[in-house]
């Protein structure tokens, strides 16, 4: 993605790999702060995950690749046998960071597989970096299919709606559900982005609105109770989000208040759109149903960090509770943009 | 309302005239500080609505009753026709304070008609402040219906998600959906709240969690985003929020973020309520699409404020817009809670 820095244009992914070391855009500074954090271990980059360094299924996914084959490269000596050991452990152990997104599991399951057999650790070592590599330019090159597809499903002059940061940001690069609107803005078509703020973490406000400056892609924040608003005044033609993981049945597990939107697109006939990678669908879930969901801390709602530090918002003797994520059923999707095409619900199955 | 300051537990309303003073407990310093503002004339007065030192329907409608009191008072001389053109004057700025709540314009034609025709000023000026005084105490006993009516919809250990601030600090006390709640709380029925924050104001997160933090009935602050998740989860039984104008057909302008909640719950097949004394049913529009709705700073939106200061939460290069209400639509509104009992929309006009 172009980052603007002092004036010049950057080129940047939102994880890389040098020298042994996985580097990540610090997403909770932005858009404040442009920093790159390094996690110079497998379990510094698994708590970087944790602690939301990086966010988004594919990018959780090709950092978790990385943070495999770290795993590798820091086993010492030549016992396969050990070898074999340790990266069982380290695989488990990086699969804790995040519970619900299941591009983060089909990562360390690839690099994992992809040094079993081999007896050469130093060999091993080669491949597991080799098949980190390519899990993170793959994800390139589904995102920029995602970005075709979905591409055609915008026309000149639509007013499309995001919810949350399915961006560059989220992915490698190009985004899943930023992709199609980074294609149809170079292709000339004059969109305008409605940015929902996305509380609790603002990654709207944040990073999505950041990435859509950055490109220079007209857009407004909005708070996420104005979507409804908007849908009803006729003023938003399509939504795009992106998914943290996707049922058999089609189900959708994204970012708290997916499932609201895609409510209120449906009470207003407003086509939404899920774009994902194929490594987001989860086809060893029947159903939505039993997408572990997680809750995270209460202080996410009753505080808010911007610029100037961290505030709290909320009346101080009142808890509060903090799902991060739901699942909105199928039939509230209208397609879903994969690199293999725009696809319904009932294809799933045969992917 | 009970407010415990110091450890001692106090009774005040949210408006009260004292010595041609009118007093307002300062709503953008809570939850966080307790203060209370003076408004000395009816232009302060007017600019503390306009301002939202005082919010909520029924609440501008006490403080627009009193300012036009003072616009009485402040008159100068013994000409009852200079006096007249004061008062139509004073009226006309007074109503321009906030475009979307009727009450507004009730209380300031209500307190106007009763000094027109008198030829003695100290008489006008008399009545001018019992009428004013009259209308708050009003709305005192018509919350008290409501919360008696609104109570019979509430069984025990219901779950009840309600929206922004219609508590005592949106009305003179005891508010208009938090009226139910409290008289429900008072007969010993163990009810529980979410409490929606209320982007971008958060009068959810912050006044609506502290009245009911200050009655002790048990809640929890949640994102706006986590609504539908809640409902879906079976875990809401009933909504109840307020209003700021409902159209004859039973339209109901209200806090932005309020259809979207009305269109969650009718998917969720979750029974919506909107508690309004009379004085917010406006028989003078058709529907909810003649309602002026009150676009408000972008700061609201890219900046917030709390116990520490106020600071920026969104992208610097992002535009935002800010719509402060929305309309939701009678069929999507399964009752009215008002001081004559619980109605539907089709009796509104017989009002």
């Amino acid at each position: 993605m172009k980052v603007k820095i002092q004036g010049k244009t950057k080129d940047f992914r939102t994880v890389w790999f040098e020298k042994h070391v996985v580097k990540l855009i610090e997403q909770r500074k932005l858009p404040f702060k442009f920093k790159i954090f390094s996690c110079r271990n497998y379990k510094e980059t698994t708590q970087a995950i944790t602690d939301m360094v990086v966010r988004g299924a594919p990018a959780i996914g090709a950092t978790a690749g990385y943070a495999t084959a770290q795993a590798a490269l820091e086993f010492k000596g030549t016992d396969s046998d050990k070898f074999a050991e340790h990266m069982a452990n380290a695989c488990e152990f990086i699969k804790q960071a995040r519970p619900t997104a299941v591009d983060l599991k089909h990562a360390v399951d690839r690099v994992h597989k992809s040094v079993r057999g081999w007896k050469k650790i130093d060999l091993c070592k080669e491949i597991a970096v080799d098949e980190a590599k390519k899990i993170a330019d793959e994800y390139i090159d589904v995102c920029k299919k995602i970005g075709e597809y979905g591409n055609e499903l915008i026309k000149d002059k639509d007013k499309i709606l995001t919810h949350c940061n399915a961006g560059a940001l989220a992915t490698v690069d190009y985004g899943t559900a930023l992709a199609p609107m980074r294609f149809a803005h170079s292709n000339g078509k004059r969109i305008f982005v409605f940015v929902d703020e996305t509380r609790p973490r603002m990654q709207g406000a944040r990073l999505t609105a950041w990435e859509l400056a950055q490109e220079g892609i007209e857009h407004a924040i909005i708070a996420d109770n104005a979507v409804g608003y908007y849908m009803k005044k006729g003023e938003i033609d399509l939504c795009i989000v992106g998914a943290d993981r996707i049922a058999k049945n089609g189900d959708v597990a994204n970012k708290i208040g997916t499932y609201e939107k895609a409510v209120l697109a449906k009470e207003n006939n407003i086509p939404f759109y899920v774009a994902a990678p194929l490594t987001t669908f989860d086809l060893e879930l029947e159903s939505g149903e039993e997408i572990p969901i997680e809750e995270r801390s209460e202080e996410e709602v009753t505080h808010m960090w911007g610029k100037e530090g961290k505030i709290r918002v909320a009346n101080e003797k009142s808890p509060a509770k903090n799902p991060a994520f739901d699942v909105t059923s199928a039939e509230l999707i209208t397609s879903f943009i994969t690199e293999k095409g725009v696809i319904k619900a009932k294809d799933i199955s045969s992917l």
